[in-house]
């Protein structure tokens, strides 16, 4: 029988122009057919928003040479529920990548993170998924490196059984270094850490005050076993997510307000 | 010493004027001293969103009867943060409460809600937080039940010691049951369900192609310990949640990935 070839599909929130998606689609394009769908906006910190109360549309585009890629209104995760859904109704995905993200998604950040979100959702339908982030925001970002990472990270989950009940879902964040400074693979706790956030008061062109989001990212974790340190010390974190957001350790101190 | 009076930070993703919103303010108010900050529209399925690429607005509004109130236009997460960082700067949050929700939020839904993210982003802020939801979408829904809940579980809240190195994160889903069928609270786990979507397929009025997700929820859980069962049986279910997503059972299923 012949051996039948991987289905990976591949999206990012930094929308279909980002050079992010185009190093990730290079990167995974020889292990696999390969499908595209990208937001066509930028999306970052959407967070695992969907589009619920308007229509979504999907458009075909050229943008990579013999692959078929859309471009979708929505969010990064609506653009997972419709690959899913509709693209490849049929046919059983391998494999979702996600990214690569320009700047870092370690730590608590994959909660805001649409990159995260959209390879969470591909996991919540049992599929394999990774978001890989390179720590560096800059649009003219080197991705050379982070690309093998990406080759090698996802060939690696391809090879390994699927298992729908149980699907992996890794954040992945690559230092920006050359390859001589960069180290391995770690495999990483999240850090405990938060953005310490300060809001940037102005008045419009019209004199009414608005609000602009900014932060600082602050990590409150001395732990030499999570991403943020791992990263720090050069290497790739890794960090095996889930969604059972059960906190399990809570049950005792709750026993007060059950009633049975 | 006079005893401080507490201080409440109310909000939702269902916006202003939803009357489960008014319902959780006149839950909470005689609790101690209420803040109100909403959307100014209906945020649901939002996520964990951020907006980063827009100006905020905050509008104080009268909508409470001597409570101060402010619509926003962002989503949920942005409402708290606000509150935390400039309304409230200067204070210390003893509680953050969201909701009540038009329609539920058990299990996996933590994860799109709007409402629970909300009371996550309190909670990472080491801020004691409770979501509410009521198993009822429509606009009409009777939150005369919901809202005792939601008091009896305010005040529980309120009566435990503040560590915000350990907030507690409540997931809190209430049948749509008259007081009589309603049984009482139980602590439960998040059931492992998902939602199986769907994608209408229609034409708009210019002859485009439009999708638009439907879904149903399908849960796959058939322990008698987790909120989808509690619910079932009349149960207010009561989830602990967290924000570590490390699946640290995963560790030793990737041990050949890591360089070491």
């Amino acid at each position: 029988m012949e051996k039948k070839e991987k289905i990976i599909l591949v999206t990012n929130d930094d929308g279909m122009f980002a050079p992010g998606l185009h190093a990730l689609v290079h990167a995974v394009r020889d292990l696999g057919k390969v499908y595209v769908v990208s937001p066509d906006s930028p999306q970052s910190g959407k967070g695992h928003a969907v589009t619920l109360r308007e229509p979504l549309r999907f458009n075909a585009v050229k943008t990579f040479d013999g692959i078929e890629a859309y471009e979708c209104s929505g969010t990064p995760v609506d653009c997972v529920k419709w690959a899913k859904n509709i693209l490849l109704k049929n046919k059983t995905i391998d494999l979702c990548v996600s990214g690569i993200n320009h700047g870092a998604n370690f730590s608590i950040n994959i909660i805001y993170s649409g990159t995260m979100s959209a390879a969470m959702e591909a996991a919540l339908e049992g599929i394999h998924s990774v978001g890989f982030s390179l720590l560096d925001f800059s649009f003219d970002a080197d991705f050379t490196e982070s690309a093998k990472v990406a080759t090698k990270i996802s060939t690696y989950m391809l090879s390994l059984d699927k298992d729908p009940k149980d699907p992996l879902l890794l954040n992945v964040n690559i230092p920006a270094l050359p390859a001589d400074k960069l180290k391995g693979i770690k495999l990483c706790r999240q850090a405990n850490a938060r953005w310490v956030e300060e809001f940037k008061e102005g008045k419009d062109p019209r004199g009414m005050t608005y609000y602009w989001l900014a932060g600082e990212f602050v990590n409150m974790d001395s732990g030499d076993d999570t991403d943020v340190q791992a990263l720090d010390e050069g290497y790739i974190s890794v960090v095996p997510c889930q969604f059972d957001l059960t906190n399990y350790a809570a049950f005792e101190k709750l026993s007060g307000l059950a009633d049975d």
